[in-house]
């Protein structure tokens, strides 16, 4: 068997308590967002398993009605930078949001997360949706969807500018002529926004990536927009093969113009697997899940991602008509459009959402969701999933060691690294410094 | 022998390029503010000796005169994080700055930082002194020293309340109710001051230390009140016995009025150590360090401590008259004093400046620097000391290897660590939370 040249990229999106909001609660499940060695054993895991990169959600408000996963949690950069030491050759991505951060900060945080991870970092670029963030943030206004983007913009901008204050081989620590750095390799930044200004340099040298990835999630026409000119990998919640097949060639679309090409940019949907190894199994095991799921919790859930109180509307009727949110706009109008093509009452849309919170649920036997990854992926609607289990360690353990081989027996997926930074994983080449660029 | 009661607590002062100037070129040394497998051979040669903590300072800024240690160099929380996967019982201080900074991340990273070290966190709170770091954080003008004070403590206040959000136990994580966690051990803080306002609570489970541990830096006025009211460890400048008393005694004065004893907070001067085999050995390495330092770096280096540019007067002249810079009061202050006391020419302030930083410098066999350690220690002007070794690994090796063993056969340190976090290091309890309190 000849392996396609083309193959899928796999990463697995850590919420320790498991994506189902009752995962927790499978006899075969550990607790814990703050639960260190699960954690660890997740990320062993994903690299015995080859992943390209493990994912790590995040926000910065919890509170009596959060998912078990997000109410309490390791703050990001820090866990990946702990976990930089137990893993080798995996990627490391981070959600660190651009609505509430200083540039300089998160820019100098993913240059230490590369340097000690030699190449491993990843930035899931965000902006915060929700706008009780703001009461932690000493800010009276959470800013409008559209001008959170146009931060976000300038954000991404000013870092890949930091990661370029210092040319590759700056440091020469010649004991013998006690030159430490070379002067004419360090460059200021001297940016001067509508947003920000940010002098430079960065106290960091330069990333052995060139440039962290820059991962983005944001499916709204201007989150598609800054994925299309700033973003490495575009993670996406897609629950239907059409719809996720116009998203994928709507976003390649958008690259030439920023002299981009279509391989330069992985779309990776989410994948929420339910793994049995009989289709009884695996029916058996959603239907325990979602008897666990509290129906206050999951409305709340769903009230949340809708941006509207949906707590008085009858289970049993169908979806009632709400406005698109301004600050939820992409997740509600994937809701609704859900339930619009499959004729959802309310309440199993509720129910659908508390399982794989809007993403694509595979469910059966690993042979037949090896069928369903391969027809998204070669039919043109992804270039690799970020696999979100139900609970862990189990969810993930099924997954790589059920269906991981039958998509390394097809060539579908890597048998091996073949690169040592995250950079290599994806096939990207290390982007040039700009002031090399410049002078050269 | 019986040991005494009360005995010295011990920090090493990472700068993994060394404290001297040129302390990276000695041929035992080995370069690097980035070189991690260096500073993970630090971290553990210090927990062998038993230390209390391994402590990181910081800045916002770099630039073409930077020290070596710190032109470029780990971001300290990151590397804090992967330092306590290849350590288990030494304390992890980080500077972090409250001058650019939100408390909400802040509290947040060392919450985590704590949880993922199992209790051994420490945060040396201090300002920003260098205006230029304003323009790295999109702020025209930098705070000056006195406001710069007032909003660290704010700062301070509220992380304490952040870290109090939720109660020891909160997390059940019950299988059979699905009951994750105690929804009446969830409190907001609801902060409204003068410079911030968070509403809470914090996403991150109370920490294993309750509160990891408060280091100040501060040996101004405001800097001293600010570490009577808050802090539980002062890092302090001292180059002469008598002064060093002095401040000793004045900063344990103002405890009561917080309702603290002289015992809940610990001064460590910085130490600044040229060990030989010899005397002999010891002097010709202090002068084989500053026959290498570079005039040019030495001039800059003093200029920026002092707040003027120095480099237009003689340098066999005396110390010009200068006026106290406001942004550096207590350095600048430090520095004309000790060129007073001893009469130095401007070119010997320099020269000691360059070697120990404003520090005090010991110099000599183990049994001289031991001698010193513990007149300082017994005189009642330290409660312990962190270590500069002027290069590393060697001049951490030799404290470790030659002098800990006399501190400890004299019983003025620890022979092994006889509790697991930093706060037990350091004899200090755990604070209960607020809200037990309040309604206990």
């Amino acid at each position: 068997m000849t392996e396609p040249k083309r193959q899928m990229h796999l990463g697995v999106f850590v919420q320790a308590a498991g994506h189902h909001v009752a995962g927790w609660r499978l006899p075969d499940a550990e607790a814990g967002s703050e639960n260190l060695d699960l954690i660890k054993r997740i990320a062993a895991t994903a690299e015995r398993g080859k992943f390209d990169l493990f994912f790590l959600a995040d926000g910065l408000t919890t509170g009596k009605d959060a998912h078990p996963s997000m109410v309490a949690r390791f703050e990001p950069m820090t866990l990946l930078a702990a976990l930089a030491m137990s893993t080798s050759r995996i990627g490391l991505a981070a959600t660190v949001s651009t609505t509430y951060g200083e540039p300089f900060h998160v820019a100098r945080a993913f240059s230490s997360l590369d340097h000690l991870s030699q190449g491993r970092a990843g930035w899931n670029v965000v902006t915060t949706s929700y706008a009780r963030s703001a009461a932690n943030f000493s800010r009276g206004a959470h800013p409008e969807h559209d001008e959170r983007y146009a931060i976000a913009r300038e954000f991404v901008e000013i870092a890949k500018g930091l990661w370029d204050s210092w040319e590759d081989g700056a440091f020469v620590m010649d004991k013998s002529t006690g030159a430490y750095f070379d002067p004419s390799k360090l460059h200021l930044l001297e940016h001067e926004g509508k947003y920000f200004s940010v002098k430079g340099p960065l106290n960091s040298s330069r990333p052995p990536q060139g440039h962290p990835i820059i991962i983005q999630a944001g499916s709204s026409d201007p989150g598609q927009e800054l994925a299309a000119e700033t973003a490495d990998v575009v993670f996406t919640a897609q629950a239907d093969l059409e719809e996720a097949k116009a998203f994928y060639d709507g976003l390649k679309a958008r690259l030439p113009r920023y002299g981009r090409r279509s391989d330069q940019l992985h779309v990776m949907p989410g994948v929420f697997p339910v793994i049995g190894r009989t289709e009884q199994e695996a029916l058996d095991k959603l239907k325990l899940l979602q008897s666990w799921a509290d129906p206050a919790a999951s409305l709340a859930l769903v009230s949340e991602r809708l941006g509207h109180d949906i707590s008085g509307y009858p289970m049993d009727g169908p979806v009632p008509e709400l406005p698109l949110s301004d600050q939820l706009r992409s997740r509600s109008k994937l809701l609704a459009d859900l339930a619009r093509r499959e004729n959802l009452t309310l309440g199993e849309l509720v129910a659908i959402v508390a399982s794989a919170r809007g993403h694509w649920m595979v469910r059966g036997t690993p042979e037949r969701i090896a069928d369903q990854l391969e027809a998204w992926f070669v039919g043109g609607a992804a270039d690799g999933f970020n696999i979100m289990p139900p609970y862990f360690p189990g969810g993930l353990d099924d997954f790589v060691d059920l269906v991981v081989p039958i998509l390394q027996e097809r060539g579908l997926f890597r048998t091996d690294y073949t690169g040592s930074t995250l950079r290599d994983h994806l096939g990207l080449t290390r982007p040039e410094n700009r002031h090399v660029r410049s002078h050269g």
